[in-house]
């Protein structure tokens, strides 16, 4: 039986690399099994960079993200940080990793470690934004944080991540089509 | 004649190598002549820390700025990356640094960079909460960003992450002290 | 029961923290388990610095490998990448995980984003050591990789991280005795 | 008059913004100036993935540099680290980071920080290939540290970490074309 309903009767590929394609859509199907959806992580990329930028769309930031879960990086650290929460949300593991894991240890920092890895994907500006999140914790982070039947251990520092990195997607793009006074880079 | 005021006359040790006093002594003269006092640094400690610890003070914060300014990732960050905003302030850097620092360009993420090198030294909580004060710039470091007279290109940053160390470092003994009902660890 | 034998009747501390001395304790035990000692460490440690120290002695490195194992960071990261490891070679995690870390898929980099993590805890030149062992997979490194019987596809990049922090807090030692002509810094 | 004569009469644009054509050939003219071509860049990255990679050539490395000198945070790196290099060669930096860096100074990390924050730019495996290079110097990096009349303290880094994340990139095209067993990705 499979931790996540989801995977259920998943056949891996024979070289176990996958098309942006099918790593999105399996990244949207553990995703919306552990609550989150493509709007929730849009509405906090949309969150970070509303303030600078005043022709900003939930649409545009709703593509990002949409770009963001196609990449390997990303797609690797929600199968491995989901799978862990799910582990420790089951008691699969030991102690004393398990009571560190339920209870969110402040201490603990490599949910934080799995998320700067893919928040500086786009420069490290992404990971500067992915601090704003995890310290205060916008909308759909501080829901997940706050969750007393799951632990999201790892998934609100990888939502938030992901977040990050769509957003500073876009703000780049922003910036050079202002200083270069064009639209479409 | 020094770009530097306090370190006009400065004879390097042999070896380049500094004993913590004196690093701690040399940090403290260069972030004063650029406007920056140990009392700023500990408040920007402190603005991130007081929400979460009831019997926080700022002395304690001070004495914890106090202990980072000895340390040499610290050290060598403030002298490198005030030396670029004073020579980028002086005109003495080539074009296009000159105008990508003195213009602050949103793209550019090589004061991050050092400073994310810096926050991480206690633990990867030290970047979130770096990246926390880089975004919403409280106290200092909006007025650093804002002086219209300086480039802080690089300073505010550099602030920034040595309030961040200086504040996960008291917040893991605290931390500590509360899970082993111990006072002094 | 649990998934490592060594683990099997560990009672937790209430608050999740731990001595250094029982962090030290644990790591031990677990990586006595999955096959190393600290002795391997301190090969690892010695075969990066040895070149560069004339002085080194193996014994020096084996103190520096016992001080980093007491480190927290180095705990838990040790707890979760064994867990995993373990996890994996009992089969109990989900496709396409699973065969992603049995297969040790050269594009999955999470388990060196955890190595880096730890491994830039003394500074910078520590994940430029990790890298070098990393890559060139000095004695154990390359015995675990190579193990056919168990995944340790986040153990050997975990082993090469403490030896490389091991082995940087040697080689600073040595450097500022040298720069500064004492014997006892 | 410039500290870079390649850049004496460099009109910089409104924005501070630059192509990818104009960034790759102001990088180009920096690294011919400081000695370095792109040959030497391809060469290195030939090295370090020539003995994974069977059908490998040194044209794919050549196309894959010239692709990474296109890019923005490499471009910043380039002009950052080169103009402290060339103004730590003429004697215009205070003391003690002038010293520090015409000696290159052992514990001085932030070339190393510079340099690690564009390696991760393709993933944490681009650190651990940079992390190679800086430890085993092939080629032009060992030339670069060993010569007398210039001081190349962040020049050497930087090389490196472009011929890593050129590297880097061809692998994963590789890795990929081999996995799903298609030649164009």
């Amino acid at each position: 039986m499979a931790n996540l309903k989801c995977l259920e009767n998943f056949v891996p590929s024979e070289g176990n690399v996958y098309s942006e394609a099918e790593m999105r859509n399996i990244n949207i199907k553990i995703l919306k099994e552990r609550g989150v959806s493509v709007d929730d992580i849009a509405q906090l990329s949309y969150w970070a960079q509303s303030k600078y930028l005043d022709s900003l769309t939930i649409e545009e930031m709703r593509e990002s993200v949409l770009e963001i879960l196609g990449k390997r990086d990303q797609f690797h650290a929600i199968l491995l940080g989901v799978q862990i929460d799910v582990l420790a949300e089951k008691g699969m593991l030991d102690n004393p990793l398990l009571n560190i894991l339920t209870h969110d240890l402040g201490l603990f920092g490599l949910d934080e470690a799995i998320a700067i890895s893919i928040a500086g994907n786009y420069g490290q500006i992404g990971v500067t934004n992915f601090g704003n999140m995890d310290v205060n914790k916008p909308g759909k982070i501080s829901l997940l944080q706050k969750d007393k039947n799951r632990c999201n251990c790892f998934l609100d520092d990888i939502v938030g991540a992901i977040a990050a990195v769509a957003a500073i997607r876009v703000a780049q793009r922003h910036a050079i089509a202002k200083a270069t006074g064009q639209l479409n880079i």
